[in-house]
């Protein structure tokens, strides 16, 4: 019999059978009436998902394709910008935007810190000034929710434009784009959004464009004034992934059916499940023992083992895929995503095929403590 | 009941029942075993489309995003090119290659004509030194097929290295990347190959790698160094459309197991038979009437007609959707699309459906005679 398969990282996620069954419908031409009544749809759907007015630009990439558009449409060579990084993503964007010609200040921390809004303030006095700050809301490496909207306030203050990496946290945590004032929003639809990778997202507010009339970086596929005036006309500028247009619309839907109040509180439930699950196991966390920290959970290997061996043997031996550590985390720690379509039960199981395979690799686990005390604590319901 | 629909537009194209079923499969990690196994065999198998031994890159982008890979991996700002173009998508590409700062160099028909070799040697002979050349295989806005074949010859000939637009015409009729000496060819998921759109790719001989050291210009997601240290390991620089490059490889395995030459067979059947038709109903074509055109055939509307009425009518009254002409043959004619998974009673269906419409816009068609005449052109059988 086919081994069953579980996929437990933090991205791609586990997508609703509902979402799958909408991918494999005949394909739709990208100018037909069809298609633009689920293209509509899917615009403004996403305006609701960001808590925003502004316009919602749907690019067939990753989300590291979005971030780069925003690099380019926000850019002139030479400009200087602030990037705000405590692991692997932040880190992304200040190469990035150096790549592009970008003059890159860096308010850096080690990987798995959370940063601080006061630092931000303090390092943006000593700069000669600066127009624009890179924040990452989830960052993915380590586990970590900043505070965006006191990071936002703080940049806001002193005269700069932020752009939010938001991938793996939209639709997670909560981010309300028009209220905390975030000029540019990028969003990926392959994790809370429930969908499989291929759409990447950039919300522009009135402040983002204009600045993005003054850039001069050249740009074409991600050029995001064709993009607006192709969307205004549910046009497209060039073929979109129309089967994953169709699949988000009904992803979305499901989230927005639910209601936004309701996943965010799951989504800290989940978080609290396996962070209670991860320590009965005697393991130590990395990632922060707090409600924010909803949507990857990161904890570090007994002494002595390699996170590759426990993945590659969940993988190999059990059909469970969960992620190790990346960049400098490599080996060290591990991650368990619990992002998007995702219950208590896939946590329980999760915590459960770890435990069997940290007992395999010979660490002393007591069996059957994490996925009970796990179910536990998300019984215990509502948080506060 | 819900009314039957039909795909019958140069792309996206019609997807078989299978590929269609897997993109419905739950979404794997595309860092885990099972994924790199699939990614390996799509990787091999884009070889094979290509008849190439060189490197395929794969982007999560649409055909376009893949020439922009092209232009910034191979070009420094203030280059010299030529873009040989006689329709939309080679007056985009000399655009784009302006847009990132190229000196554009264009050898430029009407829409509609086919490029001429000893045109090209010419223009060459006249300029200045122009390293490299943009051609367009199949030109979807006009019908029209190009030999790349003797258009790279005279650019080699020349000392330049070429680019071919193969996205509409890859598997649809004959590209040679290694015995034609093609230096480096972009194409996409959403025609030929039977796939959603949502991946595009560029093929890079060894002569574009050694360009590719030389430019200047910056590239970050289409870094093509980037995604080929990471395709050797199988592994991917950014998050890929998994759930498409799953369907590619189903697609491309129906298309690989019928052989390339009974897929060009057939396109070339299929362009005579719908242009037998269109000729039966009294239609002018505008495509040209030879067995290369095989892609797309184009005819003019009958006189003081607009082609958005017969467009409308047809997706609106018969769930039929074709083309209308681009750019300035907006109106002036229709297009109707045969490329991937397409046989001749969807020419049939095509022809049948344009007939009924026209007539009731009230131009004097003779009925049933396209449809006919199609499918008895189809029966003669194997092309030379």
């Amino acid at each position: 019999m086919a081994q069953k398969r579980y996929l437990f990282t933090p991205g791609p996620t586990p997508v609703p059978p509902q979402v799958l069954a909408a991918l494999a419908e005949p394909v739709l031409h990208h100018r037909a009436p069809d298609f633009r009544e689920v293209y509509a749809r899917v615009l403004g759907r996403l305006q609701d998902v960001h808590r925003t007015q502004a316009d919602v630009l749907l690019f067939t990439c990753s989300g590291t394709g979005a971030f780069e558009s925003a690099i380019v449409n926000l850019c002139s060579p030479g400009d200087r910008v602030l990037a705000v990084s405590a692991g692997h993503f932040g880190e992304r964007w200040a190469a990035m935007a150096r790549t592009f010609g970008c003059e890159v200040e860096e308010l850096r921390y080690p990987w798995g810190e959370t940063p601080s809004a006061d630092d931000l303030a303090r390092k943006l006095a000593e700069l000669e000034p600066v127009s624009l700050v890179f924040l990452v809301q989830s960052e993915t490496s380590t586990g970590v929710i900043a505070d965006v909207q006191a990071l936002a306030a703080a940049a806001k203050e002193a005269g700069a434009l932020v752009v939010v990496d938001a991938v793996s946290s939209l639709g997670a945590v909560p981010l309300e784009m028009d209220e905390w004032g975030l000029d540019v929003v990028i969003a990926g639809s392959q994790k809370a959004l429930m969908t499989p990778p291929g759409l990447a997202t950039a919300a522009v507010s009135a402040s983002g464009w204009e600045r993005v009339a003054q850039a001069t970086m050249p740009r074409f596929y991600f050029d995001w004034e064709r993009t607006r005036r192709a969307q205004e006309k549910l046009d497209s500028a060039f073929t979109p992934a129309v089967s994953i247009v169709v699949a988000l619309d009904v992803a979305l839907g499901l989230l927005l059916d639910g209601g936004l109040e309701a996943a965010f509180e799951r989504h800290v439930r989940l978080g609290r499940a396996c962070r209670a699950g991860i320590k009965a196991m005697g393991l130590e966390l990395f990632s922060p023992d707090e409600d924010r920290s909803a949507v990857v959970t990161a904890a570090r290997m007994p002494e002595g083992m390699d996170s590759a061996d426990l993945t590659l043997a969940l993988r190999e031996r059990h059909g469970v895929t969960i992620a190790g550590g990346q960049g400098e985390l490599k080996g060290a720690i591990f991650r368990i995503g619990h992002i998007g379509w995702y219950d208590e039960f896939d946590i329980a199981t999760a915590l459960s095929a770890v435990e069997l395979v940290l007992g395999e690799l010979g660490a002393p686990i007591e069996r059957g403590i994490a996925a009970t005390r796990a179910l536990e604590v998300y019984a215990e319901g509502t948080p506060v």
